[in-house]
């Protein structure tokens, strides 16, 4: 019965600040807040309307407040809600939560709000998810990519995905329901071109998790190089010149990531820098081939960097790596320094001087590559459960199709293709449990 | 020209939560919103109403919103107000806010809003100095004296007393109309009695100010008394006990000061604990009789404490310290242990046994000792520029005072009253200067 009852929280932070805003949803909230609140009734106002006054309790007041009174269907959850506006003090809010819970509210759980909103067919579970995710935004692309989560970009792509399977669905259900008279109704060949047009959108959905998944998390990108091309030097380029910008984000990027920076409306996680910001002579900077390879795997991009006059010992280490020359920036540092005789390897290099800060041209090749790889208008997949959920329904559809190609019985493809529509169906939460929704809305803040 | 154009800033926390609010004020504020507000037009609509919609910027959507519209002079400032309740993403509200800075907006300096409030009359200056009290109370009763405050009762105390001298000082400027035919409408004898009643209202709230402050910034109690008298279990009980309670107003009272505990709807800031905590062999473990003095010198309550069995020790500390009887509780520690035979001084001691928590009788104690000191119904002054114009008004009315008894012109009387008048007037505005607006609003935070 999770749907029932006021429930109440502090829906913004809990510091001091002008304003705490505390929310109340649930059948019975106006006739509590009108127990303890001195002002108009608002059980009798219209919906959508502010009203100012006092909480008092035991005739002792709290505080000056402004009401905001949402009522069902129009407001967040689709219930009755107030929210109460007053001044930010965690002392204040607390108290009027307490008061709130005495008159019979209930805590609410994270992410509760929405978890109401949804189960209330405000929107569904891919949008409700993309409200934690914009809350978490840590970069201007993530924001945009659960903008477009929540106003249904995701959700009408599963839709159409789905709309395509249960028309093919129907057609072979047609046919078993005639299944002894031997007819086909449906043309085999239309089917598989149906199924494979619902295959490929599904690919495509799975293979934007890639940079969907970065750009939420951050892109892991490496500084890799022999030790003195100057590693060190262009990572305090790349993080002063930015940090700015992402402590700006206060108390959010830093304290779990410690070396980032945002470029481009995108935040990029530094990988394994330790070594290269606190000792140059570490075993890190140190290490051979094999392990820059292993760095290399675990980035998105990778600026490898060689001292323009010392090219020549990267040589083995360039051909090594060569191959991942896709999310490779071929940095030459130093290059100020480089006489014209000097023969450098035929590759795409960037000039840089790092030490001078002349890093322009790096940045021209960074934002030129990530638009390339990240900033597409399709719609993008970020979420591990919906990644999982995809890859399950193509392994399905997979199956119904080769069951289709060998003339197998249609019973195992409508079993097959029933089976990718549940996966598809989990993603929008047409088709979900209890426990999927409780690990969902886990994850969200309380006050949402 | 501060009450000009249109402010804006972040009014809750910054940190990630479910909702940021964006504050607006000033003229034009609604014109301003609905450039960017996809939804209904704000300008068009009726004051206190919510609106839901979305902020979109160049084409691009930044979030979707809920808008509180307040009209002119039905809001906080009296101004045009919107407010933005967007996502709580650090992010989403700079960008908004970036969004309305472009548009003209100015960002709000600290207390902007307030400020403005105040000038445009919303209430007077000695309540707009409460609203920054109320967010930063730190006990229940801190809000109390904040809210009263707030309700106008320091500045109804006030214009009470300013009454009470203006219509002395109309009586007395008339007989200086009359001055040359030498009458004297205004018998000396109520005019002494109404400045002495006057007199004794300043002084009431001046003596208040102890109270108050001590209220506000926490109330400063010392634990004295021998090494291994158990002070620092004592401690440990006191601060484990309410601990929880403390740290429920997260991030404020803990950073900024180190040992403090609430009781009794109070705030109890520990004054030298250091030593007593960390190091029970230390210097002020071991200190003499002199620095134990001035240590009760700083606090508001002393818990002075001895071992039972080792009472003797103290007996020229308690002797050195019998004087500041009224802040002291003394407190017999290890009375458990005591032999029926051991003679203790008579003293109204509280008996304890620190290691085993049995501190109640202490604590009912130091409840009763702060309702008589702290929990007054009376008009409580907690704020020191309020003190100060106190102190000076209550100079100007004794030497106008003393002017009269002497008969000396009654232009005397009349230049102290004013300048007692004057800076009566002070505290709640009705004299005033920005010099003195900008060093009270400073310590506002942005967005209040």
């Amino acid at each position: 019965m999770l749907n029932e009852g006021v429930i109440v929280a502090l829906s913004t932070a809990s510091n001091r600040a002008a304003l705490h805003v505390i929310r109340l949803s649930g059948q019975g909230c106006f006739e509590m807040v009108d127990k303890v609140f001195v002002g108009r009734k608002i059980s009798d106002i219209k919906s959508n309307a502010l009203v100012y006054g006092k909480i008092c309790s035991q005739n002792e007041d709290i505080d000056e407040v402004v009401l905001s009174v949402f009522k069902a269907p129009h407001s967040f959850t689709k219930e009755d809600v107030v929210e109460i506006s007053c001044h930010g003090s965690p002392l204040i809010s607390q108290k009027i939560i307490d008061i709130m819970i005495e008159l019979g509210a209930k805590p609410a759980l994270a992410g509760e709000f929405t978890q109401r909103a949804y189960l209330n067919g405000r929107f569904d579970l891919a949008q409700a998810e993309a409200v934690a995710d914009l809350i978490n935004a840590e970069s201007e692309q993530a924001r945009k990519i659960a903008l477009s989560q929540l106003k249904g970009g995701v959700s009408n792509q599963i839709e159409m995905i789905r709309e395509k399977l249960l028309e093919f669905l129907s057609l072979l259900e047609l046919e078993l329901d005639f299944g002894e008279e031997d007819v086909e109704f449906a043309n085999r060949e239309q089917l598989l071109e149906r199924i494979d047009s619902a295959e490929s959108y599904i690919v495509k959905l799975i293979n934007s998790f890639g940079s969907g998944n970065a750009i939420k998390k951050g892109i892991p990108l490496v500084i890799a190089g022999k030790p003195n091309a100057g590693k060190s030097t262009l990572l305090n380029c790349l993080l002063n010149e930015e940090r700015a910008i992402v402590s700006d984000i206060a108390g959010t990027t830093r304290d779990t990531i410690e070396e980032s920076f945002m470029f481009n409306d995108l935040l990029f996680r530094l990988i394994d820098t330790a070594g290269i910001r606190h000792d140059a002579e570490s075993v890190i900077e140190q290490m051979g081939i094999e392990r820059t390879l292993q760095k290399i795997e675990k980035a998105e991009i990778v600026l490898y960097m060689v001292d323009a006059q010392h090219i020549d010992d990267s040589t083995d280490e360039i051909k090594a790596i060569e191959k991942y020359h896709d999310k490779i920036i071929w940095v030459l540092n130093k290059s100020d320094l480089l006489s014209s005789e000097k023969k450098i390897p035929e590759n795409d290099w960037v000039r840089i001087s790092a030490k001078k800060g002349e890093i322009e041209s790096l940045l021209n090749r960074l934002k030129e590559l990530c638009n390339t790889k990240y900033l597409s208008n399709d719609i993008t997949i970020s979420n591990t459960r919906h990644l999982s959920a995809l890859k399950e329904s193509l392994i399905s559809i997979q199956k119904a199709k080769e069951s289709l190609k060998q003339g197998l019985s249609g019973e195992i493809v409508v079993f097959e293709l029933k089976s990718a529509l549940e996966h598809l169906g989990s993603i929008t939460g047409k088709i979900t449990n209890d426990e999927v929704l409780g690990s969902i809305f886990s994850k969200f803040c309380i006050g949402k």
